[in-house]
């Protein structure tokens, strides 16, 4: 039996500079029925992350920006509970993008039935889902790093940084590893086996950064910009790739930040590229087969920050822009 | 019979910010003569070229910075005067590297024949040389422009813009160029064939360029940088190729200046990609077929703006520098 309502959280208004939780709003409406085709999931996990901040603007992006007085988009993971689909069943967990709420309708499309027994079911959100590929696409498609290079990547303990960095190593490259605060770097180098983490705020960190990267930087794995990609732009070595994945300290900006300099990309002969996830979406069945190895084996570790309930999801959202979850960001709508 | 004397034009000293007349000095040294296995060159033209501006610098590049005190580097055509290399004879015309001065030693290393009946023998530092080659695999190679795509290129009566506009028009794409003044605009667009031309001094560029572009861009080949680029990149397209092949209007900066905006090579999935020409040095071959065909067949025009006598090589170079040259800049040393 399902719940009579279903809380939903809005995006009440769109923000000028940093968002703030009056941009949400918290409201019940009535359980939706499936139609025809249509199945009704219930959210076990929905996922926070930094590209809905872009959603959150109506500037032209990659993506039509969400609908004021809408859920927030997102993708999760939920359960089955209605179906008159014959594709799913009552009882199928499956991941889809049923945004921030307790309950979602969907036809089907876009859905992916998951194994509860292959592996935890919030992965399919994490390493073994979007954040995960964006790292294996961006680092292994335009990054392309060789063995004995090495490879920088900031947000380095969060969904998308701790899978570059690992894969990195996995591909023979030293990988270093930005992050901020001195428990994110200890867990970047120890738990997940970095060659070195950087902090961030240290006021030497661009001293500590050049220390780290005694050769110099073959690959930036972008995440972040403002005033880290800063630092890093003189340390990068001639023919150096910059997969420009996200500008997370720049998404909130009122006006527009300086870019990197131009003379260094002639000068050095850099290549810069831009990607979204879904550029490379034929990359898919290689990514799933890697990262399930690599999991299974050990080789790639994860690191989950769960929130409790939907209603902590816009002040866990806010701190994830803001870098205070350590951890892929999740909400755990419900309990299976 | 060769002269006694070999005028030569030293870098005298480095300058801070635009260059002046007074970073150069005129000299007259002892004709030189060839050691076993050299040869001595009568140069006939001096190419002169933008980044000839970053050997004056001692800022780290892609190649050693000319020293103070000798004379300036640069390619050059000439006639063997004196042989003791048995590959080069007495008369042979030849390609070379043999700077601001009337006459050069060299080994032999890095030197090409001309064939004077084949081409023009000043097209080999032109259309059929390093700038031509520099627009054939930057554009080729980075741009990859496909038919019915839009083209931007600034700089575009000059030695490699001219090219690029061209070729992007063999190839299919729609070719805009961007230059300074009416008379370079109607050249580009009347002789040279783009389909349009913007003058960027006008009050209205952006404007206009807007305009000449009614489906965006698709390729903007970076010839110069500065305010033109910020001009051109709110109307890039998702997935513009940008290759960097100079920053004109930067090299002479004495402080940095703001570098493209990166929340749109994120969005756009946009690629920048720094090069030099000899980054492709394996593409000469089909480089050197290709362009001697479309000059042959007049689907590759050029135009060279040719300065007489070797003093005139410094003043000619600074008006390089502020667009003052109309056309592939030379300077006629001597005649054959």
């Amino acid at each position: 039996m399902t719940a009579r309502v279903n809380r939903q959280i809005l995006l009440q208004s769109r923000p000028e500079g940093p968002p703030g939780l009056e941009n949400f709003e918290l409201v019940e409406r009535p359980m939706p029925d499936p139609g025809e085709g249509e199945v009704l999931m219930r959210i076990l996990y929905l996922s926070l992350d930094p590209y809905m901040r872009g959603r959150m603007s109506a500037a032209k992006s990659y993506a039509k920006p969400a609908a004021v007085g809408e859920p927030m988009v997102g993708g999760t993971v939920g359960e089955i509970v209605k179906s008159r689909n014959p594709k799913y069943a009552v009882g199928d967990v499956v991941l889809g993008f049923g945004g921030w709420q307790e309950y979602a309708l969907s036809s089907g499309a876009g859905l992916r039935k998951l194994d509860p027994k292959a592996a935890p079911i919030s992965t399919a959100l994490g390493v073994l889902g979007m954040p995960g590929m964006t790292a294996y696409v961006g680092l292994l498609e335009i990054g392309q790093p060789k063995p004995g290079e090495t490879v920088v990547v900031a947000a380095a303990s969060g969904a998308v940084g701790s899978v570059v960095g690992q894969i990195a190593k996995i591909k023979g490259a030293r990988a270093v590893g930005i992050a901020g605060g001195a428990e994110k770097c200890r867990f970047v180098a120890e738990e997940l086996g970095f060659d070195d983490c950087v902090d961030h705020r240290a006021p030497d960190f661009a001293q500590r950064l050049a220390a780290a990267c005694p050769n110099g930087i073959d690959v930036y794995f972008e995440n972040v910009g403002g005033a880290v990609q800063h630092t890093v732009w003189p340390l990068l070595n001639d023919f150096a790739r910059i997969p420009v994945c996200g500008v997370i300290a720049q998404y909130s900006a009122t006006s527009e930040m300086p870019g990197p300099d131009i003379v260094s990309v002639l000068r050095k002969r850099l290549l810069l590229r831009g990607f979204i996830v879904s550029d490379f979406a034929a990359k898919q069945p290689d990514f799933l087969r890697d990262a399930a190895e690599w999991v299974r084996s050990g080789r790639l570790k994860y690191r989950e920050d769960i929130a409790d309930g939907l209603e902590r999801a816009p002040a866990s959202f806010l701190g994830l822009l803001q870098g205070k979850n350590f951890g892929k960001m999740l909400v755990r709508v419900a309990s299976a």
